[in-house]
């Protein structure tokens, strides 16, 4: 394994390990030794990577805006869906996401560092543009707003479900939300042909290890790692 | 005035010290010191109608879930979207609505209380079966999958917007929201008679002395208050 290779594992089990801590007892009451025991790294390691704990904090809600695992579509609206479809299922799995959400929930550590909702609007309102551009978006459909509504709305499901009696299953729950919300976003020829299922969440989940293996190539091939 | 009439207003003075001081602090860091200088009122009386912190918490959460304000319209998913739009326009002001919020977002307030999100569900999905009754819903739309949706996403617009640089005005960000969730549910004849804007929540908001000395005046006459 070339050195910058093995650089770039190291930092994101470094920050792995910090997202599953701050998520299990919120960013105010981790130390940088729970950290260090969780990721099983130096002193050097870590301080290297991330000079303070606010790095890492930094560093969580950077790497929770994420279109992983999203691949190209004939309709720029199914990427939309996937994106969010996917994050709805690897939010419960993965700490790094959920940390980054309570982060944001949490006003002390809000004020520090921000949340991450301002780059994923930016991040939706992009792919929207896009969809608008080829068709798939209703004419008088405001993408910046229409971005912002459905990134509030996912919030919402997330944090509201979270604290139901009943728990329902999140992908599920974002299925339901983004058919409801389709219908005043997509032309009405695009609406039946896009695929909106807690059932596509997991098959795009389920593809992510042959995502990262072709993403790895790509990034070999472009001379990007060594 | 009559004996009883005091008492209530005793109880909602104490309570609406009691929310202010949950919202600016939270609940935890609240004493019932702070709770009796502010709202002013002996010992016994707080004691008399809250025997503890933890019951001034449960009222605060059970006098969020209000249709205060909301007038009966001829179209019941009208109704629907007054509730959502007065709440947005009154949360902001009221720190009974936005304390039950904030206790809600609080994992260990909300583990010792719960949240008043399943009564806010039962009550939208009461109003919109009442709605589909009357055929103003789509038929295949489930209701209680549109209510539970519907209190997830005005929550998650409250949770970011809050968060967001801009501090976008909450009743104009829910009007938006409730612009692009109808078409999935309003019958298409019935869809273009709704009123959906931030101005009609100002107007709902202005209009609620009014509403109020309605609402006592039929209370009199029912012998609810004498």
């Amino acid at each position: 394994m070339a050195q910058q290779e093995r650089a770039i594992r190291t930092r994101r089990v470094i920050l792995e390990a910090a997202a599953a801590i701050f998520d299990e007892h919120g960013y105010k009451s981790t130390t940088i030794a729970e950290v260090l025991a969780r990721a099983d790294v130096t002193k050097g390691a870590l301080y290297f990577h991330f000079p303070s704990k606010g790095d890492l904090a930094r560093g969580v809600l950077e790497a929770a805006v994420t279109t992983d695992g999203v691949r190209p579509q004939a309709l720029k609206l199914q990427e939309v869906i996937d994106t969010m479809l996917l994050l709805a299922h690897r939010l419960p799995r993965e700490p790094m996401l959920s940390a980054a959400l309570r982060m944001a929930l949490d006003l002390s550590a809000r004020r520090q560092f921000g949340t991450a909702w301002p780059e994923w609007t930016e991040l939706i309102a992009g792919m929207l543009g896009d969809a608008k551009g080829r068709g798939e978006v209703l004419p008088h459909v405001d993408v910046a707003d229409a971005a912002r509504m459905m990134v509030c709305a996912w919030t919402g499901v997330r944090v509201v479900s979270e604290a139901l009696p009943e728990q329902p299953e999140l992908s599920g729950e974002i299925a339901l939300l983004l058919q409801l919300l389709l219908p005043a976003v997509a032309a009405p020829t695009v609406l039946p042909r896009l695929e909106v299922s807690a059932a596509r969440a997991a098959h795009l989940y389920a593809d992510m290890p042959a995502w990262r293996a072709e993403a790895a190539e790509a990034a070999a091939a472009s001379g990007l790692v060594h």
